[in-house]
């Protein structure tokens, strides 16, 4: 017999009586607030087609590592799992493939995927019985008739998930004619894009000299001077602002900044731009890059985000079968003490500038990030992200960020997903988490309930609107 | 008067009464499964010879270096706690040292050591009065004449304590004599050894040339040159499997790995041979012998167990005057992600390799670890060592991996214990974090009743079966 | 309307009801012990005039970084809070200060300065409304009027905080007026100074020449010779002595020591003194001193503490207009093993040192510091520190270290504060905390009531009394 799936509406808060109520009645608050969402991997294009996704396993397996990983880990072949190759999607049927995620959804017990997934199977297409391999045609079926109709439609769910900003991420190739499509489309979602430029910063990306031809086709500038590279960078700049982007991104593997002369900075470019280049030559560049980009944020007022930290393509003979983003990325030690300093020297003690840091190394929280950001006026705190954004992680950022950088150092939750379906179920577990942990200052007597229901909805709401530049964009 | 000693019946589980009761519930189901201990430092020649122990300070205070070294921090002389230096055993009186050990017991409040010995007190030799300066005699004449019983003898407290599978862990020196007497006995306990060649592949340890010579004189090869080193191995392998092995254990300082070419390696290995060599030689060869090993491993199926991270005879002074294993091996950071890389590199996308990871750096366990062993087949995550096989250690052992890499990815406990006494005690710890931790899961509404009731019983009995292959053996 | 101040006397004493009655019992029976203050910053000369305060400004704002450094992250100019630049005071008014301060009272919401101002405001200062714009003057002015009453001298409050000892920090240049002045003056209060030479040691300090100069005035040395140098410390270390100090202090950027040879350590110190010395030489003079240090230590019996791992004056725009101490020493990854061998292995085994080891890298506290404490007769581990001074980085501490050190190689709290009225308030937060974490331990079945009983007035009143030698003085 098929077993219930049922949510808890109680999911999520301390397990204590007093602690508990508390909680509920702060969660109650912002439970029904619209989702802002800045950072993220959604595909502009939806929005701007509103075409009907296929099927559950082109939409919810293939393309989404947070999932596949886990069964590739133990043992399940990628193209078992249809799971796109550098040869393309093997010729597993998606039903089959559907069929072995089910049979193996007890991998993601105490995971946050198995929290999400339970959100979008029961929210979202509103079962209630549980995936399993008994379920799994069930699920198939019931799905993709669901995807098939027009309340499944990409903007339906947007409306319905009460979505007030989205934001999307696109590299200085892209044309942006997914967002100029949503712009003149008259239909009033705001879906905006991210300068995220790391393909034309990093030597080292296997995309570079692909992306700095496309770079110079798209500006009409000489991308092969350093003059040229800057004007570049502000060109596209330009370009994403007006595509209502407020923020830049970028993912390098460390924290460093560099501040070059401009003509060591020029000899560098050229250098890197040669055959000779050293790894030392190539992360010399993108730490100086992170000091140019802030230099034009001083200007234009796009608000920078660093992600670095993450070991992209781990997996030497995966990536080789199959290419980037396929699971494989692990996070490394992650130093920003020093990393940071240059930049910050020149412009440390700015207010114009507005930074905000992200790690995947969780040392760094009450060691580095907090008192960086308790004292820099440029700086300030992204959530718990990626392997972090989970109900541990995320208490451990609170538990080991506030009492030195406070609360409004922080800037509320962004889900960083490419699964668009999730993103509601993404937010309520924030909701839930952080209503948690103020409860739990307030049960400890360190916070009075009113204070608590202020940030319940700074942490929801207000913060992400100020740090993001929301109102002003 | 004497302070009763009296086990708390819940103790271990969570204080809150909703969750108390389900954790309740799970340990029920789990307290009286046998015990299997895929990893220790147990003596075989208990078991082949099956004698009585001598007296308490013999079997309990003198060889056990988690218990002298708190006295020894606050003071007391290792000489008056009978601990051997390489002038062998000083002359104090055993039951002098009993009393000394009884007076300074409460030094261990608060720690995991204090829970295990009133497991042992209690449960095992059926105290029910504390330990301390007033009752040392009496603890003292009570255990010898326990000690001295048919019902204490090493294969008596192996039946009484449920073991269903016991590993020991020897070196390539070993002749494993007490395992085959153990096999030819007809006693069906299941002991079996352990590979673990440290001293035959650490240049820098101070019995390698000594180790080197035996091996060569247990194997018939030519140890001195790259193949038949190699062949060593292999052959010795094979007798280790003989003798039940399933599983390999490599205690290097690092988890560094290499994947040099024959060339490379065996003129590396002439250079270690030789006087010399750097420590950067020393470490690039135990980096290679790591994946030599995983080599061999995909061929004869044996687990790899890789337990780096640990600074060696810290103590200087103490080192000169006692040797080893006295309590002043210290922990370092360790680095994962770059160190594993070269044989991940080769092997990473087998199934048919299993290597199991254990660090002493809690700080890996959510930036390197589970994102590892989330991704990789081949990886797979051993429980809280060391000093973190404690309460608070495997909390955070269960709270910070099992978010990345679920439940599935470890491996259940092992004891990695020299205190055969103590084995029960720690299972049991184990038994009663585990179930705390996934009543709280449920009570927060992050797993159903059942998921909790499968999980307690695969941490207990599940994983580790499979993990370390112990129905194919 | 304002708001009521009113302190929960259950705050931060654990939630759950079982927990929070057991640590309510616990902490009844420590909660008026007397403060013994071992370790911190306040200015002597108060006691020795015990001359009124002037203002609230400048009592409690303007010296205090714990506090700007938070309206400084969010904009707020350190001119707009009285903070003194290089150039002086600035011309704000210090009623408009603190106007200013009261009216971002709320970004400490969830830190420990929240907790420690509301213990200052209600039970220091009387108040039964909270700080806010509105009420700010009333703060101000009742706040000056109690400030100039003979209530609010120095002693006077010495007393009424029921202090049974302080020790402030004073460096090798310090004549030690305002304490013989103590000594003089009657006054019974044991006000001591502690000897922290680092600006003698430390060549990287921008007042190490002019240190030197004095150095060698107040000691008739010639401290520019090796032999000089290190009879000047052996001098002043005696004077100091002479005024009650029982500890030295040193905050180095490291925990690095060295051992270096008589020779090879007269030949770096002419080094140093000269202007060819690299930032690698400075480094090891300061490990070199350290042993140097410990060498005297167990001469004379002083307790050394090590305070490593802050990079001060990390914002160079702000150092450049402000100097130092303005809120900008960001910490450090710390590194213990290596860094402390070299003095170990010369005087690791010895009972006659003892080295209390502060850090501000929280992931030494179970993979370095523990262990070591766990072992080393001569260390002992100092409370949480600095940004760690808090509810959850209390609970950290105990959590992480208690299990591998116990609570006796631990050494109670000590505040380390310039901010003197806020000392009843620190403390009472580490007698909360610790109550909390005992009564969590008795709830959970791994301590027994009268052991938490003992561990709590150990925690609060005897370890620090012995670790810092209190009672032989």
């Amino acid at each position: 017999m098929a077993k219930p799936l049922k949510l808890d509406p109680d999911r999520l808060l301390p397990a204590e009586d007093r602690t508990r109520a508390i909680a509920r009645e702060l969660y109650r608050e912002v439970a029904e607030l619209p989702i802002i969402s800045p950072h993220g991997h959604t595909d502009a294009s939806w929005f701007s087609t509103n075409a009907n996704w296929s099927n559950a396993t082109e939409l919810l397996l293939s393309p989404d590592h947070y999932i596949y990983r886990m069964l590739y880990s133990q043992g399940v072949s990628l193209d078992a799992l249809c799971v796109p190759s550098k040869a393309g999607m093997p010729a597993t049927d998606p039903r089959a493939a559907w069929r072995t995620f089910a049979e193996h959804l007890y991998l993601f017990r105490g995971t946050p995927s198995a929290m999400w997934l339970g959100h979008v199977f029961g929210e979202v297409f509103g079962f209630d019985v549980a995936l399993d391999g008994e379920t799994a045609d069930f699920y198939y079926d019931t799905i993709n008739a669901k995807l098939a109709s027009d309340d499944f439609r990409p903007r339906a769910l947007f409306d319905r998930f009460n979505i007030e900003f989205l934001a999307t991420t696109e590299g200085p190739q892209d044309d942006l004619s997914a967002h100029h499509a949503v712009q003149a489309s008259g239909w009033p979602g705001r879906v905006v894009t991210t300068y995220r430029p790391d393909a034309v910063i990093d030597v080292e990306h296997e995309q570079f000299h692909g992306a700095l031809k496309i770079f110079a086709e798209k500006t009409g500038e000489d991308v092969y001077s350093w003059d040229g590279y800057l004007a570049a960078h502000a060109k596209r700049r330009t370009d994403f602002r007006a595509a209502g982007a407020t923020a830049t991104d970028h993912g390098h593997p460390t924290a460093r900044t560099a501040n070059l002369s401009k003509a060591e900075a020029a000899a560098l470019f050229a250098k890197i731009l040669g055959s000779d280049w050293t790894p030392a030559d190539a992360e010399l560049f993108r730490a100086q890059m992170l000091t140019e980009m802030a230099a034009m944020s001083v200007e234009d007022g796009m608000v920078m985000q660093i992600h670095p930290g993450s070991f992209r393509n781990h997996n030497g003979g995966l990536f080789a079968s199959h290419g980037r983003d396929k699971g494989a990325d692990i996070p490394m030690a992650t130093e920003y003490v020093h990393g940071l300093k240059p930049l910050l020297d020149r412009f440390g003690t700015s207010t114009a500038l507005s930074i905000i840091l992200f790690t995947l190394d969780e040392t760094v929280y009450s060691r580095e990030l907090a008192p960086l950001a308790g004292h820099y006026p440029c700086l300030k705190l992204g959530p718990a992200w990626w392997f972090h954004d989970s109900p541990e992680g995320m208490r451990r950022f609170r538990e080991q960020v506030t009492e030195t950088a406070g609360f409004y150092n922080t800037v509320g939750f962004n889900d960083d997903t490419r699964a668009f379906l999730s993103i509601p179920a993404r937010h309520d577990v924030a909701r839930r988490i952080d209503c948690g942990f103020l409860a739990q200052l307030v049960a400890e007597g360190r916070l009075l309930d009113w204070e608590a229901a202020e940030l319940a909805f700074e942490l929801t709401n207000g913060l992400v609107r100020k740090a993001y530049k929301l109102d002003r964009a």
